[in-house]
């Protein structure tokens, strides 16, 4: 393999690709897919929606099996390690296998909560050559604020991105958009704090929910068990913002 | 005018913008154009380049004229305040003018330390009826990250977008990513910090410096000095990561 690129590709709405992203994927022989769990099938098919509305010439699909990864542990960083150097083997083997420019595919950008830019890190630091380029996608962060119309930040004040499990260590300090929530929990913030809440956005089942954490809390909690169950998985964001006049955490 | 379309068309490269732009922009008959300064003319041959290119109908661009903005204010929220009033003043007697739809392009996405939607929820606020449809875009945050093929967060840990006036206030208490500095300053940051600093994103100038603090600030001061000398403005942005180990603020 020459040539890797991971390319994000947006939210969910395939009209969220750009045309760097098109013109990338128009290069590629061979697209690595890493799915897992009940998103899968789902997500498959809109990505291979994605390359049929795209792209022109030919290419393959090379699934990699995605290595087991433990969900409850005890030491979260030392597992995830464990799991990436796993999956690195998994793609240093099947990069072995191609010939000319391979591309992974990344939902929203591979900057923010991604572990893939991660993995081709560890697939380069254990001998295996080739170049390769990143190109930025849409973020669910501003897919999130854009089907809410909102500015995430206020003015001149910061905005934090930071996952479910910090959100619950550190509790509010910041505004903040929070990913990655298994289980959002809104009991713990202030009922005077402001939640936009979107799942699935940019996709046939994009739901939005906005208000007073005191006035929606329930509501996103039920909409969401709701959806989680009939579709078998999830993938939601939401954006949190502190009490007016709240002194700075 | 019927409809208003809030549009991200990325940090800067024309092949950044979405196919959900694309689509939108040729579904436009007016596009309103607020620039200013330094920066004016290069951006505009920037945004009128990105216009031929993507849309193939007939359209109209309308300069609004940029109501003066106080620079150094002794109330900072208070001075955008009014500034955004009269911005909305001077966007709402253009619409008046206009029939069918209007847009206003964004560079970046509209969610992120940008005015325009405030302003346009101000018009709204004065009485003008309009639909409206926000399209995000690929931010020069994800195109930072991108051009440096890095992660913005760390495993399982937040990430800040902040502005260079509190940073300066604030410290740096998180991983930060930094918009709007008008003067970056890093001595005041440990030296094992780690920058990676990007200007231009996506255009013909742009460059990228990354390494330790201690090691490059004085680097990204002089380039930056000397490419806003020849250029007449600069628009950068930079990812800030505390030294490892050091004590969560």
């Amino acid at each position: 393999m020459q040539k890797l690129y991971v390319i994000g590709i947006g939210a969910g709405d395939p009209d969220q690709v750009t045309v760097q992203a098109i013109k990338a994927m128009n290069a590629v022989d061979v697209f690595f897919v890493v799915d897992k769990g009940a998103q899968k099938r789902e997500l498959a098919e809109l990505r291979a929606r994605i390359l049929t509305e795209h792209v022109t010439g030919p290419y393959r699909v090379v699934e990699v099996p995605d290595p087991p990864r433990e969900r409850t542990p005890t030491d979260y960083v030392q597992t995830v390690d464990d799991w990436h150097d796993r999956r690195a083997t998994a793609l240093a083997v099947e990069f072995a296998r191609t010939a000319g420019t391979g591309a992974i595919l990344v939902w929203g950008d591979p900057a923010l909560y991604d572990s893939t830019l991660r993995i081709v890190e560890r697939v380069l630091a254990g001998g295996t050559r080739f170049d390769y380029q990143v190109i930025p996608g849409v973020t669910s962060v501003a897919a999130l604020a854009a089907r809410h119309r909102i500015v995430l930040n206020r003015v001149g004040e910061p905005v934090q991105l930071t996952t479910g499990r910090r959100l619950r260590e550190d509790g509010l300090t910041h505004d903040a958009v929070v990913m990655l929530d298994a289980d959002p929990d809104f009991a713990a913030l202030p009922p005077d704090s402001q939640v936009w809440w979107g799942a699935y956005l940019g996709m046939p089942d994009e739901t939005l929910i906005a208000g007073r954490v005191a006035e929606v809390a329930e509501r996103i909690r039920d909409v969401r068990s709701e959806l989680r169950a009939r579709k078998g998985w999830i993938m939601d964001t939401y954006l949190l913002r502190r009490p007016l006049g709240r002194p700075r955490g």
